[in-house]
């Protein structure tokens, strides 16, 4: 069904990769780091539908130059320690490939993400603790994409707690909500269109407990890439042009707010 | 029903009050101003029920300083020959008293204002043409407070066309649906929360045209100004807090990703 | 706002009054029974905003005759055992009132009701256990009038569990999300509209432990009363009237799907 | 992606047939009757991806028995003249087969069926007019699958005219809004989620034009076919079961809303 029906889908897992060089026990647990866990788990369960690389935040341009995300059908994105290391120039230009298309999964402690929080207009903040609570992630859209495959709940024995208020917009669509041992509840899978790119967010996932390696996790993730990924034929940025009456098909271009005679007139007051 | 029930809105009606200065026709039609004609729309519909005073862009700090921004309950915003214009460091100020609680009223050509565009995370583009089409507005969604005082539909003799694609996220609610004499078709009325606050946008309104005169566009208005007045009693931007297990109601400080060993490793490492 | 703003709104709480008559255990918790403990909550929130009157299953027409309806500006809905004893015609009666502008407030074991289930089309089935468990109810939806004047989350400390899925069509609305002891999860404060008519489903409350007694339960049962309340003027029902091109607003007579020679024919045929 | 995805699509097209029996100048237009003409749109578009078979109303049963309701993955619906000649049975019978995950697909004067107004729970109601009005299609969610591969907007020369307000719930999502000579607006291609099924309704058709014709109807058609498809391998209709503490995965049946102790009090008591 998809326009890249015909050939894999290349996917990028973005991740800044600072866990696991700082702190003993994430690489225990994620020893080729979490974006080797992560890209393990999309072609584990993608298989031949998917092409997958990896990008980080110490390659140069974090490994999202312009060429790069120009052939990326869906970026992965986790980061946590380092948001603000992530350079605006790389997020307005990540920004401009989701509204031209781009499909993109924003992973767990992505929520406070430049890239996320730049699309969802909001502070994206949350209530949290990190005691290994128990998530029980519940589907209440049963017929979604992204929900197909994995139990219903889905079990993690442990887990960070994220909990609502989650001050993101009204999500187009909510896929999971999850439920932690302490009663909080959060709205754990969330979908978003922005342009004509797609939006996945799903909150499991954790640098402290082994849930990138959780079957259903990875089911979850792959089902997203897949979903955020365009059946658009083209990538382009909407824009805003002049159509003249009767023809629907030819806009052209935006010449400014003001008449040429109310320019020259702003241009005299200067 | 509002926290504000017992006391009148404060609402400020912002413009850049350019067109005015710079295009005699848009003085003929205005000749106060267009955000006095906004000002005494909402004033004929609210009466005591708000006090409403102006802001424009080239007041001292736009006329949007901290003091008035904590003492406005709904701001509206028209804007269009000058966006650039507005200080980003204003739009930051606005945007966080909108996460806070303020309502934000965006009116015609605000759809592409740095706040507007800063709260919606999209491109906030759309077809246009200026060339006298008739504008019909259809309400569909009857039971909105937005919609109540005016005909199905209101129809404006002359408007600049605004057709779609729309390019902003899905509204949380569609009030209004346009159509215009060459057949585009706009999303004219919509709504979005953002944090803690409300906000109404609504298309009808130029100036080139006396919409602003137009008593059900005045009614519209007027309605939407109630509309995203908040009910909650204080302003406070939605915040990330840790939340022990079993004590829901007081959160504490963010003392940020990493432990201290994780960061005093990473100080040694730079 | 509303256009019953000068007015005190007429509510009804209807309820099927059965546990209270054969379970001892239910009429020690709620001696008047459901309904006035439901009636007290209202008045006790509204005041001389509303005034509240109760109907009964055994009343005759269940106390919901056409006159009644016809006056009635919310009606509030709680039935579980007698479900089937509902007559159709009286079913068939309140759903064209909602449909015309009555507001309608569904509670607990009303999901299952035939009125509910009429306007949601779908089986309104969900996963239940009735074992004490602590029930927690999330605001989600902090700037909505319904979650106005209750804390975050709500507690109530013994509850039958609602979990997911909960089989009704997607909300307008989500403004709470309910956790239970066991972990489940539940859609428990939802809004629909339907017609000119508002609805609000809450699911907390049942007649085994003493929840309509609940301080915040009885807060939010009233600010529900008060949104589904129109701000229309009219009640009428949504209608099917053909209009003139030009003339939005005389629509006139359906008469019928076929043209008259196609009418004479068909009368031949048969 | 479709659970379905190794084998075809099994559509039934099911019409009422009478126009074309009855008015010559319907069956002019659509000689082999409207059903074929729908029929041939869908294989022209998905080809090997669908095997599609029609179903008439003076068929036995319809032509919706349910041996063959259980090997539909979509059904598409048209009707007008004979809505009222559905049995409820049959009605009842595809209700069920909805909510148990066969897709359905509802075209133009289908929004009054008996199968659409249950499923909605409204009047589903409009303004109309067949006037010969040119209908023209924006698209308003450009990624949805369904919106792939027409124009922006589609241009249909001649149609009836539908417009608002339309009576149905909020659309889970809207694709296309129309617009028409007359100046009225209309939500013409909408989706919504019924228990474990989706429908997608499409209003542009009509007995009295070659609309089943038009090539980008027919693709929309078409996508809509494919998306409404579940992806989920079981089809079964939602329930209500018993869950016990720590037992996620293990319903138990329902003993009714009383006691033991309770029934026979009322037993007696009747």
């Amino acid at each position: 069904m998809h326009a890249t029906a015909d050939r894999p889908l290349n996917v990028v897992v973005w991740s800044e990769n600072r866990h696991e060089q700082l702190e003993p026990h994430v690489a225990g647990l994620y020893p080729d780091g979490m974006h080797n866990a992560i890209k393990s788990g999309i072609e584990e369960n993608l298989g031949a539908r998917a092409v997958v690389t990896t990008a980080l935040l110490d390659d140069p341009e974090h490994g999202l130059t312009e060429e790069r995300l120009a052939q990326t059908d869906v970026l992965t994105w986790w980061g946590h320690a380092a948001h603000s290391e992530v350079s605006d120039e790389v997020v307005d230009r990540v920004h401009r490939h989701v509204l031209a298309g781009m499909g993109l999964v924003v992973l767990h402690s992505g929520h406070w993400s430049k890239i996320f929080t730049k699309l969802m207009g909001t502070s994206c903040t949350l209530r949290w603790r990190s005691e290994r609570d128990r998530e029980l992630v519940w589907t209440v859209d049963p017929t979604h994409p992204i929900a197909q495959g994995v139990p219903h709940p889905i079990e993690i024995p442990q887990q960070e707690m994220y909990g609502e208020f989650f001050d993101v917009p009204k999500p187009d669509e909510i896929i999971f909500i999850s439920s932690f041992t302490g009663g909080e509840v959060f709205r754990s899978g969330i979908t978003y269109r922005r342009g004509h790119g797609r939006i996945f967010y799903f909150s499991p996932g954790d640098q402290d407990f082994p849930v990138y390696h959780h079957k259903d996790v990875r089911r979850v993730i792959a089902n997203g890439v897949e979903w955020v990924a365009t059946d658009r034929p083209e990538r382009a940025v909407p824009v805003l042009l002049r159509y003249e009456q009767g023809d629907f098909f030819t806009g052209h271009g935006y010449g400014g707010p003001l008449s040429d005679a109310a320019r020259a007139a702003a241009g005299n007051a200067e």
